[in-house]
Order: C-alpha cells, then sequence, then structure tokens
C-alpha cells in the first residue's frame, strides 16, 4: 500500500527544518549578530540607523546560517565561523541595499526600504560601507583563501546583477540567460558561504567543493522560488508585495516559460507588458492567470526541486549526521515556501 | 634685492611638475593602464563599455603614479607596484560611478556621465563589480598588510562620503566638520595609495607613516582645490560644469567661509540657495562675488598651501632625489591647479 503524505505534512516538515537548523547554530548566531551590530557602528550616525533598519528588519539570515552550519558540520571547534558569517551577512545586506536603489523597490521584509526612508544616495553610499567593512573584517581574519572566495564571488554578483539589466525588458531571455543571472546574482554568495564553512575547517578539496555545490545549488532553489513568489498570494505574508518583477519587466523564469509557451496574442500581452512596460491595471492578474494556463509556476518550482536534489546529493559525503540532515531538510524547506 | 617670480613662471613650473612625474613612472604605467583594461574585462559587455567609458575618458591617474612613485623612490625593484596601482585606480574608478549616482551629474572630465548614458542602475552595479575586481587583485596579490590598508581606506572612503550627505544643505557646517569629510572621502586614498608605496618596498614604519602623512596632505590640497575650482571659469578647462556644488547645495569651504563671514542679508541668501536650493538665474553669479568679497577663494588656496607644506615636509626623511622632488613638486602642481 503507497503511503500517502498529505500536503500539509510536508509542509511542516519543511518549516521545522529551519527551526532546526536554527537551533543547531543559535549559540554561535549570537556571536554573529554580536559581530554585525559592532561592525556597523561608525561615528557618523546615518550609517548604523541606516544599516541597522536593513539589518535589524530580520531576515532568516539563512547564508550566514549556512557558513556556520557547513563549518560545525565539518567538526570546526574555533571562533573564525561567526566572523565570517557576519562578512558573508554584510556583503548580502549590502548588495540588498544597492539592489533596491537599482529596482526602486519601496518595500523590503514589510518595511519600507532604506532608499525610501532615507533616499537613493544614503542607501548607494551605506551599501559601500558595509560592503568594505566585510573586506576589513576577513582581512582581520587573515586567510588569503577565504579573502580569494569572497572576493570572487563579489564581482560574479555585480557581473550578474549587470547582466539582469541587459535581461531586463527583453522577451528574447532564454532559460539558460535567467540562469546565468541567478547562478551570479545569487548562488555564488550562497556557494561561498557554504565553501568557507570547509575551508577554515581545514576539509579536504573534495569536501570544499562537495559543499560549494550544494550552496550553489540551494541558491538557485532560493532565487527561483523568489520567482516564483514574486506572481504569488504568499508573497504578501513575506512582507513583500506581489508582482514588483512584472512592474518593472524583470524576466524571470515564469515569465520565460508562459512567453515561450504562449500563443501570438499572449507574447503580444507579454510584449507589451514587458518590454514597453504597458501596463494597466489588470496586466498582472492576467500575466498570473497566462502562467496558471502554462503551468509556469509549477514548473518552476519543479525547475527548483531538480537542483535541490542536486544540492542534497553533494551532502552525501559527509556523515549522516544532524547537521547534514537540517542542511538537506532546508532544501525542501527553500521549495515549500512557494505554497 | 628681492627675487620677484612672475606668477606665470610659478604656474609653467608646476605645470613642469605634473609632466616630470609622468615622465618617471612612464614605462610603469603602461604596465597599470595594460592591468587595468584586462582586468576590467567581463562576458557581460555592459561592464567594460561603461567601465572603459570612464577609465578612457582620461583622468590625470594621479593615484596610481603615487603608488609608482612612492615604491620607486624607495628603491622598489618588482612588478607589485602596477598591479596594486591599478587596484588603487580601480578603488577611485568605483567612487566616480557613485558619486556622480548620488550628485547626480551629467559631466565629468568634459564627457557625460556614465549614469546620464547609462543609467543610474547600471553605474551603481559596475561601481560594485569595478570594487570587487578591486579586491581579487589584492587577494592576488598577497599582502595582508596591503589588504588591510586598502579595505579601511575603502570604509573610510565610504563613511566621508555619507558625512557628506549630512552635511549638504546644512549651513552650519563648519571648517572642522567639511574637513573631516575631506580627510575621509579623498585624502584617505591618497594616503593609501602613497603609503604602500613604501610597505611594498618594505621600508622602515616611519617611512610608511611619513608617506601616509604625505598622501594624505596632498589629498587635501587636492580636493581643497577641486572645490574652488568649482566656482571658478579655470573650471571650464577641465571639462566639468562651473557651480556643480553650488547648486547641489554641498557645503565645502569657500562656502563656508563667505557664510561666516558675511552680514545677515548674505546669510540670508545662503541659506535660501544653499539649505533652502532656492536658486535664481543671477545667484551663481552672486556667490562668486560674495565669495571674491570675503576671499573666500583665495582663503581656501591659502589653507590648501598650508597642508601642501605638511606633505612636503613629510618627505623630507628622503633621500634628495628626483623622485622626491617630483613629489614634492606635485604639491605645487595641485595647489596652481587653482590658477
Amino acid at each position: 500500500m503507497a503511503v500517502i503524505i498529505s500536503f500539509e505534512e510536508e509542509q511542516a516538515k519543511a518549516d521545522t527544518a529551519l527551526l532546526r537548523l536554527q537551533a543547531l547554530v543559535a549559540d554561535d548566531m549570537i556571536k554573529v549578530n554580536h559581530t554585525i551590530i559592532h561592525k556597523m557602528q561608525s561615528p557618523v550616525s546615518l550609517i548604523p540607523k541606516l544599516a541597522g533598519h536593513l539589518i535589524a528588519s530580520g531576515g532568516k539570515r539563512l547564508r550566514p546560517m549556512l557558513t556556520l552550519a557547513t563549518s560545525l558540520m565539518c567538526g570546526y571547534k574555533g571562533e573564525r565561523h561567526a566572523e565570517l558569517a557576519a562578512c558573508v551577512e554584510f556583503i548580502h545586506s549590502a548588495t540588498l541595499l544597492h539592489d533596491d536603489v537599482v529596482d526602486e523597490s519601496d518595500l523590503r521584509r514589510g518595511l519600507e526600504t532604506a532608499n525610501a526612508v532615507w533616499g537613493n544616495k544614503a542607501s548607494v553610499l551605506v551599501g559601500d560601507f558595509l560592503f568594505s567593512r566585510s573586506f576589513e573584517l576577513m582581512v582581520a581574519d587573515g586567510s588569503l583563501e577565504v579573502l580569494a572566495i569572497l572576493s570572487n564571488a563579489s564581482s560574479v554578483i555585480a557581473e550578474g546583477e549587470v547582466l539582469q539589466l541587459t535581461t531586463a525588458n527583453d522577451m528574447n531571455t532564454t532559460e539558460d540567460a535567467y540562469m546565468q543571472v541567478i547562478v551570479a546574482k545569487t548562488a555564488a554568495l550562497f556557494a561561498a558561504s557554504c565553501e568557507i564553512g570547509a575551508v577554515i575547517a581545514e576539509e579536504s578539496k573534495a569536501k570544499q567543493a562537495a559543499l560549494k555545490s550544494y550552496g550553489k545549488n540551494l541558491g538557485i532553489v532560493f532565487q527561483l522560488i523568489d520567482d516564483v513568489l514574486d506572481f504569488s498570494a504568499e508573497q504578501k505574508k513575506l512582507g513583500k508585495s506581489v508582482g514588483d518583477d512584472f512592474r518593472e519587466g524583470k524576466v524571470t523564469l515564469p515569465i520565460v516559460l508562459a512567453f515561450r509557451r504562449g500563443n501570438t496574442t499572449e507574447r503580444e500581452f507579454w510584449c507589451r507588458t514587458i518590454e514597453e512596460l504597458e501596463q494597466n491595471d489588470d496586466d498582472l492578474k492576467k500575466a498570473i492567470n497566462l502562467m496558471k494556463k502554462h503551468n509556469a509556476l509549477s514548473d518552476t518550482v519543479e525547475r527548483a526541486r531538480h537542483y535541490g536534489s542536486i544540492a542534497k546529493d553533494a551532502l552525501a559525503i559527509f556523515p549522516d549526521d544532524e547537521y547534514r540532515k537540517a542542511l538537506t531538510d532546508i532544501v525542501d524547506f527553500c521549495i515549500n515556501r512557494a505554497y
């Protein structure tokens, strides 16, 4: 007899995955938060005010958690993991500040964005500060290997963001071009966050590579689901506005699939709304209906499952302990955000 | 009988100072330019296009020249100076791209700014790319000491830029507050550019400190004169628009002095134009006249001479060779830009 696991059970299981990961790294996360608060201080009061607004708005701190959990899984016993996890969060925060300027966003995590409150100028410059500060922290850590990984990730992220600009408003964007954007702008930092966990634990090259691959594929999952959520009512729960990507003409995978599977009239709709940015009040609703018609959202989730499987398999060379279990289950947590 | 040196002679002497410095580092500057062109490449074609627009627009490359000249003065024989000089220019270029976004400038070095051509988004992101790339280059160089100097300079620069935002449109800004801004936003990178020359040559801490001090004070001179030039007809020669700072309500030293030395009516003029940004067609002309009335421009140049003397004296512990002479004379070149 087949065992039928209900959708709700799967959801609940995924949600507890985040809680379990959080519990495993809770002690070290206190140190990370302490470093973040301490290192964002500056005599220029606007800096901690603006950075604090973003950082206190309470993201999940997924990336620093990954650095902590991967290093602990590799048996790391020192204190460097917490400092480096803070670096990772600083790099991430800097890119968020610049992203919100670039996207002209007004809302993030349910709060007004820093650029909406203090203006674009301050967001650009405080982003630069956090970014520089993260490098100062890494230099203080003193590992050229870690510096190489994170400085490379940073330039790959910037490359990905520029590439995204050039694919915006372009319905010729292929799934491959979209993947190239998200691998660079999102997956590179997830990959680096995990890789450095193995590096500071002085694990073998094989395990460093395994964690880099895990992080990269988890990052792809994360971004694919983020792009699904932009068209989902569930998005409101995350404190973002629904349809931001659509309004900006950002060509994400759900749009790529709906366009390619659509008929001539439908393609005209996508060209008008995404390329010309001529949008009427009910166009977002229409876009979502077209996506549903062509399974563009559910198939984007399917793509995410594919990369999620790669992420889980990458972990298989590690001992089957609570860390590996938590890191494996966090993949499903990321996928289940879509529901 | 007193020897009278005419103004023209002084000017000509200053201009040849730049030429002599350029000649001394010409061979190495070819390597710097090669590294710059090579390292700004990316498969994302907008990156070299936008970065190339800025970099080819031909600044004087003063900062990388300082790294080359100081390292050569310290007897450095290797190749690292050229790579690190390129890092310095990348950091500078990144801040220029972000500055132009922040200042909403349309012209730089007589050409349209990158943000005017490709938009703010691309300028923010390509700035991030150049900044990350400079760290990758430093990591490849492999000196944690150099990394510490340049990562610290980068966060000080960002702090200075944020501080400048908070002093803009505020006529209560003191000369001290203004100095704090320019020491951070401009002098820090000049200081770092020179300090690393001594570091890679493995010079004594005393000589490292001397070059850091030289660079810092030269940077102050440079920015003071830049702020004078914004109100000078000579500015047009530099390919910038006259009065940009005034129109943005940036509180530079000429404005601080004219305000403090002015009578009640004049102070009302400054509050209206700089704090409220209510400006009429002839207000720039009126501002310049008030500055002339109170010697605000000439006294800013006098202040620059003071810091210039400190810079020159800082060099005194080095042997009296052609490098020291060129570095000394470049101080006068920077001051004489004002005429």
